[in-house]
């Protein structure tokens, strides 16, 4: 079968491998769609920390059909259509460090090959509404904003969501904030792309480019009370912070806190985190519980998630180069 | 001015009255609408314990304008437009029972009168788009089922909400359930009725009187998991437990778990509700954090409360024959 | 090695089997110490549903020494000392009525033999300052008493703890309400076990044979607020309602509110539930997470479990006698 | 009567005034004890902004004896001993920032007086147990720690609580640790100090002046996994973060942030926030609830708040001398 790996200092390639038999407690899904995160960028130009050593399959995000069942297994059978999470062992509950080797497509394989094997406990059965394509959107980027808008920010009627940029996570958050019942404001640097994100939902959008003081643009939206849950996904907590009501959230989201942005913006005034009065919380990706009430939800209400551009998985490395490019509103997918 | 007052044994009266001044931190308000609840029927009817023991005036729900403000008033201006929590002390936070003695129209004089006097730290301003008739239907009705739905079920998108019967209590828990995300079921034992909650957003009716054994019916309803926030508004707690999740939320909500039914569904089998393992959490009404919560998201919504119908203040006695006879869906209002 | 089995109809025998090799992702534990709880009196007597309908090795609750690792296990070594959760796969979260049949001692072989396998899953490492006896009494009594008193109560310093009779659980309620800083109030029919309990830290004592308003008396001992947290474990949900503060937790525990008491004690008055305002939480003993964190809490403050008496394996039947003859205050251990 | 005022730029007068009488709903409070906080240093240096612009009594915090009863108060009666809330209005839940103008000390007149007008919703009786002086150091210090690390933090047995120094709100945050069963870590500079924080009851001291890796020492305390609550009390949040556990608290009290330090210490790296996986929140004081459980809870368990030195009323500036030195531990307190 065929695999992609990246390599250290050798970006993606593509070999070919034996498909793999599963262990005790293992299951082999089929790959049909697998997507892409902004980390994947990260990892594949160099700059992702934490991971394997070696050779690994990249992405955390996807979905397939089960193939093989290993020796006890019981949660899923043959023929079932599933995604997984992206950390195996986060059934429910708390976030433990001692997870972070549990990563798919970082330190543990992931789903860049024909045929994947998972833990049984990572699995989550599709619902007939959700298609592989959509599935494999959600491990990572869905359920971190599922987690950010739905149940760290509790948003509900009437309250009001800021996401950042028009990133796969700020795409998920839009569209949770008014399957919420919230007010969705979603912030670029484009016009287009806040005109995009108006067709999808969004009830104002704010070029930053033109308001530099766009947290207060936020904040008058929301007749000066301030907004309730800002997915911080830009590396800009001070002014993030400013945007949020005294009581609210600021759903901090980790990547971009980590490495974009210049060095500058990687500082925050803690005087503005004070007087603001949000919570600021980081956001660990989620769990399976949250997999699960996501995959309920977007089935439930027949919707769809914004998904830029689709690729055949044998031109995996042009999925690669648009999500370089960074010119997409949404996900980027691969199929096979 | 008009006032109509309750005196034990002697139903409703309407007198005339000098108008009011108000005193040091009370704001008058013109009556521009009133709402009714099951308690008001009780009340009338001599059943309603711990209220006044005078003659009273009733109605702990309305709407109007400010007509005039005593000293050290800050909170609102003549001419705005406003409505009050139903316990004039109770701010945020929790329930406190000696706040008991502070019920508008049962320990203190209510808003059946042409002009009502209220302590300003009651009352919160109407949004532009919220009519005075929509308004004076939230006090009571609409923030129980808030707190039941929103605050404590906490439902979101993809979970499910029952209500039970079609009360003004169950019209709210069914519209803030779909402004949540969440799956709407009511129970009744009417066709008609059901047929009219459907088209007001209902995603499943149940007819009890066909279906003793509803509680299974919405179990199956949500693929076997039970309901996650059932609002339990018959005195049927045990059979509630059982349709919902475990884990779940049974929102108790006190008329008719006082005065209700018949002495048998008064009593319920605790082996039911600890195998249910939801949690029964007791729902006193809300707070005036939960009352502007619940207006911001009606109007940035711009939906309509469910009103029934809507009589003449002069012809009040009207709307107290319309709630005895128990034929309405939704709220019953005067309006003056 | 020795294995003691409960078989419908036949009660305890005690057989020789093959010492068992751990499969993948198990471990076998040799087994130091395990502990009784009341449904292991009902299990043997016949009357616990729900378990293996064949043999099965009694007792959900021990601990012991690593003795033998199976393939792909890397969260124990050969010598830890270590103790296992009562439900296999629940490590954090809720409690999801699929993990039922992972239960040990009921569905799945428990302690109650020289060696055990158990999923690593499950197992806790023990803090030096544990004992095997003093751990062989956590996993259940121990884990749902702080459940109830630590995590759903959220019981703290000048709060009030009130525990029914004088049980496994009420001892730890007892001690978990004193190490968080609040009262401990229990109530037994006996004088000598008040003095007993008083001796072991409790604030207050109530004789309910003496004073069946109990409710009352618990009640003024808080100055007429009521009691924070109720840990219900009689099957008296009424009255512990009427016990509790508005707001506050009655914790109700399974077995009795199953089992217990004569059949009308099985019924409770929705009114009374609904006028205290108390949220009644079902407690399905806890998670890996809960036993982990009560671990760490027995060991930094120095503190026993109340253990009753302590029997030799050999002896396990009267241990079993004693758990019958009820006289006991605290747990029952055996050890091997 | 006295009155000791703060006027912009002249620091502390004397003034005699005509003793006023209580307006309704006001009482009038013969001031027994009063406290001062780090802001009262600031706000007679003149650094604090925000407060009235006019002259205006000084110290958010007192305790006295009800000597005068404005029309329509119920809530407390002639001779009544009391303290009251810093923030009038903030009775239970949430904190609102149109709470800041009803601030006692700053933007109304506070504490330093002999006789003070308050609203009577800002009063909580003393139970017999606690000292006027004891009273007079809860409402601003003893509240905001009771609510970082009771309310936000959750403290509980076998959790851990770090303070940073040993001003006022650190050394109640090492008492409701220990009370609440956690173990409690202080920093200083002053290996006397620590000595001096043993002795009060911390299980460890660190001296940051040699530690300058403090965090990582404190990390070590609880076996390599981090403080379960940090209160953040020195405007280092970055290392405080780098102290906490993934998903403990970081309570933010605020004087500090806003204030202390250089002002590169007013920036913290929000990488070392997000990579830590705690809660930063933001702590406002409290509310009347809090106070009134906190009274309840030192009442219950007979202890006493740290107070360094007690100051005659009249020699009041000796008290604010004192509070500029910075060499004390504990509370600085006057009393009449």
């Amino acid at each position: 079968m065929k695999r992609w790996q990246i390599e250290p200092g050798k970006g993606l390639t593509q070999v070919e491998v034996d498909t793999p038999e599963p262990g005790h407690g293992q299951v082999r899904v089929r790959m049909k769609a697998a997507s892409l995160n902004y980390r994947d960028h990260l990892q594949v130009s160099g700059f992702y920390p934490g991971g394997s050593s070696g050779s690994i399959v990249p992405l955390s995000d996807g979905a397939g059909e089960v193939s093989a069942l290993g020796p006890g297994v019981d949660r899923v059978e043959l023929g079932d259509r599933v995604t997984a999470t992206t950390i195996g062992g986060w059934i429910d509950g708390e976030y433990d460090p001692s997870m972070r080797d549990q990563s798919f497509g970082f330190s543990l394989d992931g789903w860049l090959q024909e045929e994947v094997l998972l833990p049984e406990t990572a699995l989550v059965k599709l619902p007939a509404a959700i298609s592989y394509e959509a599935a494999a959107t959600f491990p990572c980027a869905g359920v971190t904003a599922w987690n950010a808008v739905v149940e760290t920010g509790g948003a509900g009627p009437g309250d009001s969501v800021l996401a950042l940029g028009t990133g796969g996570v700020s795409m998920f958050a839009l569209q949770l904030a008014k399957l919420a019942g919230a007010r969705a404001i979603v912030t670029s640097s484009s016009d287009a792309k806040l005109e995009r994100v108006k067709s999808l939902g969004a009830d104002d959008g704010i070029n930053y480019a033109q308001r530099p003081d766009w947290h207060e643009v936020a904040r008058e939206l929301t007749g000066g009370r301030g907004v309730d849950v800002v997915v911080e996904n830009a590396g800009l907590l001070d002014l993030s912070c400013r945007a949020a009501r005294s009581g609210g959230t600021v759903a901090l989201i980790g990547v971009l806190a980590q490495f974009g942005g210049d060095e500058a913006a990687q500082h925050c005034r803690v005087r503005d985190v004070f007087l603001a009065g949000a919570r600021v919380i980081p956001i660990m990706m989620g769990n399976r519980r949250m997999l699960e009430r996501m995959l309920r939800a977007y089935a439930q209400h027949g919707i769809e998630p914004v998904i830029d551009s689709t690729f055949e998985v044998d031109d995996a490395e042009s999925a690669y180069a648009a999500l370089g490019a960074a010119g997409h509103v949404g996900k980027l997918v691969v199929r096979a």
